[in-house]
């Protein structure tokens, strides 16, 4: 009976505890709320609300470190029990009752066993999983949902180069710098562990992702020039893409080697392989839900509303369970049903979908900022070292550089509306790093070389957030880019902009797939030939009929 | 190395499973969504959303159970380890590194080491942390929030008498029966554990919460008479506080005696204290939180909606960590904010929450009624035994009527609209057993006489959802209870038809908090002596006037 008390007075403590642990965020997300307000109403645009968030994030980490010691008894946390495996499950035999311990994780070797004082840190401390599971897909979906798809589509072509080839470009040449550092610093003696080229690899795969977060604020609230803010915007979600699968293909080439950490042509090109299918698979696997959700619920907007919300979560979750990536098919599936399945909601629940992803998108992104703060002091095992810092900011400088300007010059020779150096120039200074780097380097810090580079990478972020970030504006001023032109004349070109093949995509998507799979554009009877009359009769809504008509009444 | 990359494998091995299982839930949602939709498309009303729900996480759970089976290796599972205590964090030494183990939970007894072929089971199980923690908050939340106050608060003394008087009550007539019942099954040799007085309060605790979900939905949906519905739903929504403190009071008080568990009227007195003190504790909290929402943030709805999100959560959760009961707090933070707060929101903010609020609700609940008929399956520790489940079938039956004839007579001494044996046998009949029973009854199954419990719980829950929810509707025919008059003829009568201590509290709040709390009402220049002319003008918002100047002008 005394084992069953103590279980449940150590349930109701430990509950509590992680009550306190939330409420220490949420006031974090209110205060940084209730400063965001004030700023808007004063019109003070010098320091962005995600900028804000990581302050609040750092001085709540600073009080946490150095205010706060929770005195705790070590004989209720230590036992000593020798065992020679480190299994994902653990059952203990205490005087003949079963305890069932799962794994949290390892304990970092030099600290050893001065856990009492961490204890409290420790759990302030976020499962990695979290960002990747609960915070990311409402951001990348969001993302994906509110794209301005007429520009993007206009623009499909150098987007894709930029963050496809730029973000190759960028990850080898941070990773050739950096190895390079890291060579000499292995000479200097300045390095304290293990440092491979797969190791810098990674790193310029961790860090070259752009974050969407930022860009999309900053230039959403300044009305820029549509085409610039096109190929920011598409890069930068890109590239998180691009970079997820970087990375993991990365991490699971690694291992595949023995020690020699050396760079084989025919890994690569299995990593390549990889790369493709993922994407490809993650791709098809957004787009298919999106077209999927093909809801007929118009007259309860709250059950279309949950459907939309939870289709749009299975997507990443059926992703993530077959072994592709999450945010890839997330970010695909917003764009499909944007396209798409929007138009087939009734316009409650047009709006209702919208505020709600606008809503979980604002909260996850403020908390992860915050989150970023509150690590520089809460995380346990830090690795600074200052030749690394400043090799990693001269990295990150030079691999910007080296996908933006070479990247322009030769899309400027097929281009028709060139790229200026003023959207260069941008472009270079725009290359915020943010919640994508942070929650990829987070995810593994178990050895050596994954802490030093999270550590670098949270000051990386900090930096380009609050200094690039916050000098965006006058930037933009300085470099003279003109604001956007948004009135209708522009809308009836885009078909006659864009290259080839997006112009007989364009002319299939409108005839025969939207029609097909929303209400909206011209029913199927019309553009398909007559050949086919009963199929497209049998295929067409009466609905579809309804609002076609009103369409050319109103034309 | 070779440990480290074990490691990596482990994770995403188990968060592909994590995902997978997930993805089951969502399946089940989605699957539960479109067959309402079918259900409310084609008029059929005699079975519930939530039995549905239930139905498919029945079949689901028969699947996990019989159809699939997951083969494991067993050694990395079980270890050998004799310690002589189970603290809630293990360090275990692996030739010098150390991993860190978190106590998942007691593997019940009789079971012993057949785990390998639950895992798959215990995947699908969730800690029943989550229930209180996430999945009830938003629906006592939307419930004190889309309450109708008008009629909520003009029977107030009863609601009060039925959910307080008739919830204890109800909790000892079970508690009796159901230890008459223990004692003669440990006569016959029925027993297979100990079951102590405590015990039974506690299932008595337990059980006697009704549910607000399934009243709420039948009842909204069928216009029935205003009076029985704020009756019905007053009770089932307060009960789900005294029954959440009742339990957790009798739980406190059971470790207090030694092994005796003898029934003592000092511990009782102490019980009481505890409950009124957590109880004005948990009132006093979420209405404070309540008014302090108070946002001015008009112009901008999506920092509107989110502050007052997050502050709803956070009462939740400072209730929690003060150790009061989060969802008392949550509840009238609900019933404040709808009076208060919601008054200053901006039209839009005010949809937003509307709709956002319901959407969790929503999501919330389908979720819980089907995790329930999941776990008649995919629970591992049930006590079936027949005889305990007759006499908690009585028992309940007994209980019920002990709570509502005696007190339905002695209210009708005092109200002048009398309460008629209809509405009694309605009330009476629709005392479903719902999300607070499980989650009250899921929180510790560690004994035997809690899993029994659990069990029995279970199956009453199934059958009051299905047979009393389903039987709702026919039995209001039967008992010819008048649909609603929601004419406005009636709205006017409020102040008049209450007691006096509610027309007192009615007038100090129409024309001191109102104005002050909010911009609706008369300015408190109006309604406050001359004397307190500066005070009043002070903190009268300009917006007030012309809220009051339009309403006269309307008028």
């Amino acid at each position: 009976l005394l084992l069953v008390l103590r279980f449940i007075s150590f349930f109701s403590e430990s509950h509590r505890q992680d009550s306190a642990n939330l409420l220490i965020f949420i006031m974090l997300l209110t205060l940084t709320i209730l400063t965001i307000w004030l700023f808007k109403h004063r019109r003070f645009r010098f320091l962005h609300e995600t900028g804000l968030a990581m302050i609040y994030g750092l001085l709540v980490g600073v009080i946490l470190r150095f205010g706060i010691h929770v005195p705790q008894n070590m004989s209720d946390v230590i036992l000593s029990c020798a065992v020679n495996a480190s299994p994902a499950t653990l059952l203990v035999n205490v005087s003949g009752r079963f305890y069932e311990y799962t794994l949290k994780g390892e304990v970092s070797r030099g600290k050893g066993l001065q856990v009492q004082d961490d204890e409290m840190l420790r759990k302030v401390t976020f499962d990695p999983e979290v960002f990747f599971n609960i915070l990311l897909p409402p951001i990348i979906f969001h993302a994906g949902y509110s794209l301005k798809r007429r520009h993007f589509f206009r623009n499909i072509g150098s987007i894709l180069a930029y963050a496809f080839m730029g973000t190759v470009i960028s990850c080898f040449v941070i990773g050739l710098i950096m190895y390079g550092f890291v060579s000499f610093m292995k000479v200097v003696g300045q390095l304290g562990g293990d440092f491979f080229f797969t190791d810098c690899l990674l790193f310029g795969a961790i860090i070259s992702a752009t974050d969407p977060v930022t860009v999309l604020a900053i230039f959403n609230e300044l009305k820029v020039d549509v085409d610039l803010y096109a190929l920011l915007f598409g890069e930068s979600v890109l590239n998180d893409a691009v970079a997820i699968i970087l990375s993991s293909s990365i991490a699971a080439y690694q291992p595949a080697g023995d020690n020699s950490h050396s760079f084989e042509a025919m890994a690569m090109l299995k990593s390549f392989g990889i790369f493709l299918g993922v994407f490809s698979g993650s791709f098809a696997l957004g787009v298919a839900t999106g077209v999927m959700t093909f809801t007929k619920l118009r007259d309860f907007p709250l059950l279309e509303t949950a459907l939309f919300f939870l289709m749009s979560w299975s997507t990443f979750l059926l992703a993530e369970a077959c072994g592709f990536t999450g945010v890839v098919a997330v970010l695909f599936c917003g764009i499909t049903q944007a396209h798409y399945t929007f138009n087939n909601l009734s316009p409650d629940s047009q709006d209702r979908t919208k505020q709600l992803f606008e809503l979980l998108n604002f909260l996850a992104e403020n908390f992860i900022f915050s989150y970023m703060g509150l690590t520089l002091f809460s995380f346990q095992s830090h690795v600074f070292n200052p030749m690394f810092i400043i090799g990693a900011f001269v990295a990150v400088f030079l691999g910007r550089a080296a996908n933006i300007y070479p990247l322009s010059f030769l899309l400027n020779l097929g281009r028709k509306n060139k790229i200026g150096y003023n959207f260069q120039h941008v472009m270079m200074f725009a290359g915020l790093r943010g919640a994508m780097t942070f929650a990829l380097s987070i995810r593994d810090t178990a050895t050596y070389a994954r802490q030093m580079m999270f550590s670098t990478t949270l000051l990386i972020v900090f930096f380009t957030v609050w200094i690039c970030g916050g000098g965006t504006t006058p930037m933009l001023t300085f470099m003279s880019i003109p604001s956007a032109m948004l009135d209708g004349s522009q809308r009836r070109n885009t078909k006659h902009e864009s290259a080839w093949p997006f112009r007989i995509w364009y002319n299939f998507d409108h005839n025969y797939l939207k029609p097909l799979l929303t209400h909206s554009g011209p029913p199927l009877t019309a553009t398909l030939p007559t050949c086919c009359g009963p199929l497209a009769r049998c295929l067409t809504s009466p609905q579809a009929y309804e609002v076609w008509t009103q369409h050319n009444v109103i034309q």
